[in-house]
């Protein structure tokens, strides 16, 4: 892409964990773009590569020891996504998360945004006072501590609540699955339940921690905050883009 | 990607023109092949690389002389498809089928759908009986007679509607631009008018032959069948890339 005539930088996108998400994702960084930036047409808009490859080995099995790990074909991803102008990477899942660390050593050079950053500091935003969170995630995510040890590297205080072992399989992995196989209704009836069992136990504000979860809860209404992690990551996408933001969350984006 | 293990093949979608616009069209070919191929986890998906440059000449511009020709950058943005490992292409964008033979030229051996062919078997089945047409396009499309002209190769006897020529830049294109700044509430006003100014000129059918068109009319009610272009393009985009159709509009996909 002709980044040279433009000081916007291309952003690559690494999707298909799964594709409705991916898709999604790619939407909310569009509508963001327009939103924050006042984009009136085409070219105010950030360019964008998406690689959305449905079929890299599952995460959940790979953290469980269960299945082969899926990090060298997220690398080679990310590579093509570099080789083909990519300035910038944002991965389109949290569970995949559990190997940014080598994704960020095999690129050197090249920034790759860490959704839980981008989630801590929309959550520092949107809900300063919340000390207790409920944690919406995949099982993998739970497993590999992805939330939890980010925030202990930032020094984020918080007293994490995930739904206890029954609920996390009959209620948040139904429910993921369920978005995954484009089943809405019976995704946002297990999401709800389980949302509201963290309320129930004392929950200040619930992290829809898998980019499932946000389509699956978009017209839910609940008594504390929900926080969106595919939002929170499209708009540190928005600010990268454009320069905004280093390393998160820039004054002029706390205003709106 | 890893195609040889898989008898799905990858598509690369042209988009950025505009960005919403790729968006939704990339949202719709992942919850079509949901809805048509029951796919039940994201390995069922497509595998798809995204290439959304904003940054392409003005369409309309160069169709009408007064504006460069995005005929060069479009091809080298195939080509990058290509070589990322797409196996055949999409474009999310009408009037960029203004320069589809030149694509076709330029990528032997690469299928290149086009969305009129889709549209127009998109009519053939939601509204057979219609002989009086509506195109809902930009100024570009009409001029280039993207429409137009492929109909009358493929022997599609159609009465072609389009507005006035005040209708045409006050309604078609302001709604469209509106939907470019991502408002959709003008975008929607704009083009609910000129689809009943082309209703009663004795539409029996409307074309959204933009595809910034749908996303402004996709809650709107009309007495007549619309046909929408980015769901068509997107259906074949799943047709084809798992074997379906050949060349268009498969029996499995007249069913539903």
């Amino acid at each position: 892409m002709q980044t040279s005539s433009s000081q916007v930088k291309v952003l690559g996108i690494l999707g298909g964990m799964g594709p409705l998400a991916s898709a999604d994702f790619y939407l909310r960084v569009t509508e963001l773009t327009a939103q924050l930036m006042q984009a009136q047409n085409d070219a105010a808009h950030l360019p964008i590569i998406v690689w959305s490859d449905p079929r890299f080995a599952d995460r959940n099995a790979a953290i469980f020891g269960t299945g082969p790990s899926p990090r060298d074909e997220m690398i080679a991803a990310c590579r093509k996504l570099v080789l083909a102008g990519a300035q910038y990477i944002a991965i389109a899942c949290n569970t995949a998360h559990a190997w940014w660390p080598d994704l960020v050593q095999a690129l050197p050079g090249v920034p790759v945004l860490h959704i839980v950053d981008a989630t801590l500091a929309a959550l520092q935003r949107e809900a300063p006072q919340a000390k207790r969170v409920g944690l919406l995630a995949t099982v993998g995510t739970l497993k590999a501590g992805i939330y939890v040890q980010r925030a202990l590297r930032s020094n984020t205080r918080i007293d994490w609540l995930m739904p206890d072992s029954v609920a996390q399989e009959a209620l948040v992995m139904k429910g993921i699955r369920a978005v995954k196989a484009a089943d809405l209704a019976l995704g946002t009836a297990c999401l709800e339940q389980a949302a509201q069992e963290l309320i129930e136990q004392g929950a200040e504000a619930l992290i829809a921690a898998c980019t499932e979860v946000p389509i699956a809860l978009k017209h839910s209404l609940f008594s504390i905050p929900l926080i969106d992690s595919t939002a929170a990551l499209a708009r540190e996408c928005v600010a990268h883009g454009f320069g905004l933001s280093s390393p998160l969350a820039k004054a002029q984006f706390c205003t709106e």
